[in-house]
């Protein structure tokens, strides 16, 4: 059993908490880092191929406005790689693939349609606050309506309204009977507008997100804890006591930046406010399996094709192209997102695979069957995340419980991309809310 | 820190773990409870007034087809006392107080709308399984929809709509767009039919359920541990060890007689299954205040009331005469449920209770403002379920993630009265899905 006294203790070694743990340290203030798992990262996991490639088992995708993504990566010598966009864009829609360059398959009506459908979406972003979105009539309005109902109610023609099913079901994980209006209005908001939220995947970091990570880790050399899942948490107006199973922290704030589902894990004395427990108790991840496969070079674009599918026939529903740029390999990945992915979680890891090739072949032909590597990671089965990309609550819960997602109760603040006013659940969001926890914590430590 | 062995070990000793261990008891296997509380009982919680007058801060409340309780409460000793119905009940609908006996102070026409209503709500339960309600089509359409949908849909009158929202939100303790309409049938399919789980109130325990509890806890001496949290599991196809904070347990088997949303604060090894972790971290319970004020007699009853009273105008939706036969008091027990209770929740113990005294001295006058003691529970408040009376699920989980609800995984079993199929949600399916488990491991360990 270890003890140690500092200023602030950090729980959770991802994006989130290695951006405050680097805020603190630019404000020279002591801190510790724990983390659970053996490294850091969280839902960004970078893993290598024999050849070094990187290959990015979660969060991956960059916009040109994630400015404080963009710092990082500068700041520790990686380089964005924009998405390869040459060629054929593959849609498979109710069965029907067509093979385009440019916008959506849809008729002058349906892109009307689809256009109404977006400016709605962001009159009435613009109406929310992104820091309280709970706030207002509005809101509680908002927060009473699923995204389906939403869609079916402002959407006319059955191509936009399916158009929006797919993009949107591919950026929540979930269906949209799952997942509030408010909920996706504030992702809206703090993106800035919806088609901002629908092109986030316009770069990717060709060292890995996890590189960025790791480097950030590094920095930070003998202040991270790791192997060290938090238990319980004793806190009073003056402080906190944080225990590991075999460490022992006082500090004067803690920092949680783990996602409210984990925080259920946590025994605290007191016990949290009702509000925040049951928002936590309500905050479930939702599925999602990346499947990544690599050949010895991208040939889809030999073929035409730039790598990108969006099919709403499923198990896959959007397929990047994410080979590197000296065209060594071809990189094929593939999302698996809400239902599909728990169906296909169930199954075999072969029965999983051969499912999604064969998907595959229908867009890309024989080829795409002899892959060199097969990655996977279904996030669900990971118990230190349960989940991803990031949680979205069910109808009632942000309107009711959702001021409780930032406040701090005592010491204790919170950090995450759950809870970020600027590109909630992205990377973005998760610096963002690290940072903002951070310098929270350093003013009340004046 | 002490160690043992057993057959079982029963983790929760609410009327689920204890009705598992009367089972195991009887079929002569050795098992031992452990519970977090330094009490038994769980949701069900008596305290006494100064006159040994019984107070039951939780569950309360039998119907005449509770089978399992009513042969508990005979084979302990106890009594079941009718609920007091002579003379007028008060209806406080949009602000019109009306004062009647019998029947809805509906028209005709509402009263037919509200026939009809309940028919559809019966048809449909009857076509689910009440052992596997996510089987079919059918349950996947009803779990897409809110219950608050389904009463839009299936209602004509406002007066009947209105009716059924008061009632359900009673018994549900949320806002009818929070839950499944899957939940809501399933709850009616395990209660038989929806005027049998509307009526529920018909008899109370006159020494309080909680002496029930207590009384069986009592004849299991030694073999429940208090104060006793489960922080981890270990498990594989032979047992599990089960481990608290200084107790150390190894079994053939366990079973987890606690609500899923308190499941994801044990550490397990291996991680649960996805989906039974997914459902866990979706299991929020809902919020529920329950105030009970005692005064010299129960005044009313010389006024022509009976106690009831049903507003649709709030903070209290549903008062009732608890009243000892005797009548050597009176005792009317509020209960501020949903959306109520958590506003209520926030404010000082003196504003909450300033407010509920308001809203009954309209329907009994100024006598109501002077009781001689006020007893109050905020089950979000407790650290141990946050919240009541049951866990309802979000549109979309069920049929999800509903069978990981019940499946074991290896030795690891599930109790509790979210998942019975008989009386779900009431005392009785803590009792029946107590009995099955232990049944269930029974069977396995043969």
């Amino acid at each position: 059993m270890s003890s140690g006294e500092t200023d602030v203790v950090i729980v959770g070694a991802g994006l989130a908490g290695l951006s405050a743990a680097l805020k603190l340290k630019e404000q020279n203030r002591s801190f510790i880092v724990l983390e659970a798992r053996h490294r850091s990262g969280g839902r960004i996991h970078t893993i290598k191929t024999e050849e070094q490639i990187a290959i990015d088992l979660g969060a991956q995708w960059v916009s040109p406005y994630h400015k404080r993504v963009k710092q990082l990566v500068t700041k520790y010598g990686l380089r964005l790689t924009p998405t390869y966009r040459t060629g054929n864009t593959i849609y498979d829609f109710n069965g029907v693939i067509e093979k385009k360059t440019g916008s959506w398959p849809l008729s002058l009506i349906e892109a009307l349609d689809a256009l109404k459908l977006k400016m709605r979406m962001n009159i009435l972003s613009k109406q929310l606050s992104k820091d309280c979105p709970w706030k207002t009539e509005l809101a509680q309005e908002l927060d009473k309506k699923t995204v389906e109902q939403f869609i079916i109610e402002h959407g006319s023609t059955n191509k936009a309204k399916q158009l929006f099913q797919l993009l949107l079901e591919e950026v929540l994980c979930s269906k949209l009977y799952e997942v509030s209006t408010l909920d996706l209005l504030w992702c809206i908001a703090a993106a800035g507008s919806i088609d901002r939220l629908l092109t986030a995947e316009d770069y990717w970091i060709e060292e890995g997100a996890g590189t960025l990570t790791k480097r950030i880790a590094d920095s930070l050399e003998g202040q991270i804890q790791f192997n060290q899942q938090v238990q319980s948490i004793e806190y009073d107006a003056d402080g906190v006591f944080v225990h590991t199973y075999n460490q022992n922290w006082r500090a004067k704030k803690v920092v949680l930046a783990v996602p409210p589902n984990l925080v259920t894990r946590i025994q605290f004395s007191p016990p949290l406010l009702a509000d925040r427990a049951q928002l936590n108790e309500r905050a479930g991840m939702p599925s999602v399996i990346k499947l990544i496969f690599t050949y010895g070079k991208p040939f889809w674009r030999e073929q035409g094709y730039n790598g990108t599918v969006y099919s709403n026939q499923g198990p896959v529903k959007l397929t990047l192209d994410s080979s590197p740029t000296d065209m060594s390999k071809g990189v094929l990945t593939t999302f698996i997102t809400g239902e599909f992915a728990r169906k296909l979680g169930r199954l075999s890891v072969e029965s999983r695979i051969n499912q999604i090739k064969n998907q595959l072949r229908r867009y890309f032909g024989q080829l795409v069957m002899s892959p060199c590597q097969v990655f996977e990671k279904d996030w669900s089965d990971d118990e230190w995340t349960r989940g991803g990309y990031g949680i979205h609550f069910p109808i009632g819960v942000i309107s009711q419980l959702g001021p409780s997602l930032r406040n701090p109760i005592g010491p204790i603040h919170w950090a995450g991309t759950e809870l970020a006013s600027e590109w909630r659940m992205y990377m973005e969001g998760a610096i963002q809310s690290g940072e903002r926890a951070a310098m929270d914590v350093v003013e009340l430590l004046k």
